[in-house]
């Protein structure tokens, strides 16, 4: 857990164009310096770009290129990498049996490999930063370990849980299902906060990763859960993220338990805070969208996930007119697919528009790319930390080329690079100072390693995940009716 | 017009994974014997594989990748690969404004470089046939030497029209903007005829570029027109491909004008055959498609053209439940995006799930994958001549390497590729036995050339648009109101 030497460096990238909302949709001539893992100046001026260069123990020329703030994927689940192609034609409910039957067959080998295979696919999308929502907590230690080698930035959130879906959904069960469901692992309340005080101080110092408490879902707590959820999160130390009325059921059944629906539950619980970010919300009212940015809750919007689980689409732009903040998030690779970030502001920017016949309520292309940079930010607990090409900000910093072929032929804007932008532009990516991306190759781990070691792992996961599959197939009837 | 030397090669492409759907998700190990530009063999059995290793003049060792039939964009327009990030959150009426002065903005110098900058992306995505519709005529022949130089295939589809979308919609304008937008040209049916005959013939025996009827849409044909329409369509060497019921206003005034809307007025006019194709059909009603299925007409889904113009969706589902046959198309750069088909798989797999949460009414990956490929072929026209692995088929093939970060960790089937593909994973195109991409390098043409010259072109068309555009935003507001 010890620093990279290497983000102490001193770094000069010329003569790039910058991307800074601030200022408009067209990035403006300039430079960034980086010192100590920092952004120690932005240079503008003729004046500012010499004094910037002179100061610099090296410099990157950037002549051509775009300079973006990194993307933040603020709702992400890593051990999912290794189960790409897996069902993927099934709703939620019926789906997370086999996410589960898979994920518990993943050892600690798989792990790290799941970790660091995502970590190669989000740097060259050009993601810096993601919050790993973390079911398998035995394996929490791999995890990090290999969230630290991989130059990303990550909020870690491991989960806790001790209610089933099949409870709390009321699923009507044959018993023998029911209870080979319940050989799963429930949360013991002193353990998660064992677990939660332990990981937050042997990571608190560390400059690129965070823990986060990770209740898996308000609806997933008893009261216990809920006590040490609400304790923790009193600490300022700690930020929060969970899923939120992903699907119409969970909605349905809350407002069934709770007087006034499960976010009013959980104002009442004392859980919602600037510190909480929260999964989906595709059921959320526009009333709930209002409580929610009162309490300055993040919305983490996943629009390929909750369409591929068929849970629906978020209400994208009457969140954004009822102020709540919003970040992006790609979720699973067996649920959302690629952890592509461009591919998802496309997606968060085409969608509302098909809620909406009049142009003036779609969200605009810059207020999506906020999403997938400062909202993402807030969303992972880095507000003012990461996210904009500022002074004093952590240095995650993505080149962009615009000369390829998708973006060529037209004067690069905001606009434009949500539209056409994609991992075949991304030329270069710095984390926290350190190039993690240069010329093709990521340098902070061994990807060619990872990638043939992925391979073979891949299917010995699946020949694991046998038996627990046929429950999977039993059991997924029942839960498709709960729908 | 002559024929590229080098696709009278023969190669044997070895050692790969095949996907063919009629066997099934998973590919399947085996060969590719390629000569005179066609598949002359589907080698799977080991003496297969020696049989055509021997037989070939040159193999190709594709140990660890994956053989797919090149993908289809059957529906799209080269000329606004030059106009990406101009104007994209309006409607289509409004939008088109926009579009036609950016358009006609376009010289020849600029029309060639935009066919072939889109054909450069299309390789790189794996696109190995599009069919372009063309609206400015006067550029048909450099257009046209453009695509046969792109080495792609291509269904090239020139625009006629004589009737505008303010006459056809009624859109009440003030006298001085219509005349303004009445200065634009109209299709004379005598011309139109003529250029037709005269393209159709002088391209008649290429092998990769066909001519097809390219009739705007049929509420923007006379009376005139659609005889020439009529007539040529009857020629069985001649296919058509149109705009159909894109937005709402377009067929709430088509069934305003004719009793049975505007599909049925089609059929009533003799233009629905299975040599006819039609692009978005968002609008079309269930009996619509039953009608459009016994014609055997195609229809082509754009699905994110169509979100981003909130024209709304395709009823997808529906259109496959009642048989129609479907393609997938990109549109233009400033509607659709990327030409990525890819990515509009992906968007065709889950907007349907956002209409009904019965996942045994969602399309399977498998179908998705079809419309990109068997389904594109026959929209363009060349059904059994492209988009399967078969004997006597067109060699338009893709390799994809699934060792890279995207698609690794997972055995590859057809559901993996349709979620997690994209240009990343391209290493190889053949086009009609060429090899157009090899080694991250686009054979066919000099792409650096193109590349380096739409970066500056596109500042002039953008500064040559200028007046048209003070008219496009002139006359917005009353397009936007039509709505």
């Amino acid at each position: 857990m010890s620093e990279v030497a290497a983000s102490r460096s001193s770094v000069y990238i010329a003569n790039a164009r910058l991307v800074r909302l601030e200022a408009g949709d067209a990035p403006r001539p300039g430079g960034v310096l980086v010192e100590g893992g920092s952004i120690a100046a932005v240079a503008l001026t003729d004046r500012e770009q010499r004094d910037a260069r002179t100061r610099a123990r090296d410099v990157f020329d950037a002549t051509g290129m775009i300079l973006m703030p990194g993307l933040v994927n603020a709702h992400y689940h890593s051990y999912g990498t290794l189960l790409k192609g897996t069902e993927n034609s099934l709703p939620l409910e019926p789906w997370a049996l086999y996410t589960v039957a898979y994920g518990r067959a993943l050892g600690a080998e798989a792990m790290r490999l799941a970790v660091l295979l995502g970590a190669a696919e989000m740097i060259r999308n050009g993601v810096t930063a993601c919050l790993d929502h973390f079911p398998h907590t035995r394996w929490a230690d791999v995890a990090l370990s290999a969230h630290e080698a991989s130059g990303m930035r990550v909020a870690f959130a491991p989960f806790m849980y001790d209610v089933f879906d099949h409870e709390f959904l009321q699923i009507a069960l044959p018993p023998e299902i029911r209870a080979a469901l319940e050989t799963a692992p429930r949360s013991d309340g002193a353990t998660a906060e064992r677990m939660y005080r332990d990981l937050g101080s042997r990571w608190r110092d560390h400059r690129r990763v965070t823990i986060v408490l990770g209740p898996n879902a308000f609806q997933r707590c008893s009261p216990a859960l809920l006590e040490v959820w609400r304790r923790l999160a009193a600490d300022p130390g700690f930020h929060a993220h969970t899923h939120l009325v992903e699907t119409r059921a969970q909605a349905v059944r809350g407002r069934a338990v709770w007087p006034d629906g499960t976010v009013a539950e959980m104002a009442r619980a004392g859980l919602l805070g600037e510190r909480l970010s929260v999964a989906h919300g595709v059921w959320l009212t526009p009333e709930e969208g209002d409580l929610l940015a009162r309490h300055g809750v993040t919305v983490v919007h996943n629009p390929a996930s909750n369409l591929m689980l068929g849970s629906g689409r978020l209400a994208l732009a009457t969140m954004l007119e009822r102020g709540v903040p919003l970040a992006l998030g790609t979720d699973s690779s067996n649920s959302g697919g690629r952890h592509d970030l461009f591919e998802i502001m496309r997606l968060a920017l085409m969608l509302p528009r098909a809620d909406t016949p009049e142009p003036r309520a779609w969200p605009a292309p810059r207020r999506i790319f906020e999403m997938a940079t400062t909202g993402g930010a807030r969303a992972i607990g880095q507000a003012g930390v990461v996210g904009r090409i500022e002074t004093g900000q952590r240095a995650d910093l993505v080149l962009l080329d615009p000369r390829g072929a998708e973006l060529a032929g037209s004067p690069v804007t905001v606009p434009h690079l949500v539209q056409h932008g994609s991992a075949t532009a991304v030329a270069a990516v710095m984390i926290d100072g350190s190039w993690v991306l240069r010329d093709a190759r990521i340098l902070a781990f061994d990807e060619a390693a990872v990638l043939a070691e992925s391979a073979a792992i891949a299917t010995e996961v699946r020949a694991a995940a046998g038996p627990a599959l046929v429950l999977a197939e039993t059991a997924a009837p029942f839960f498709q009716a709960c729908r």
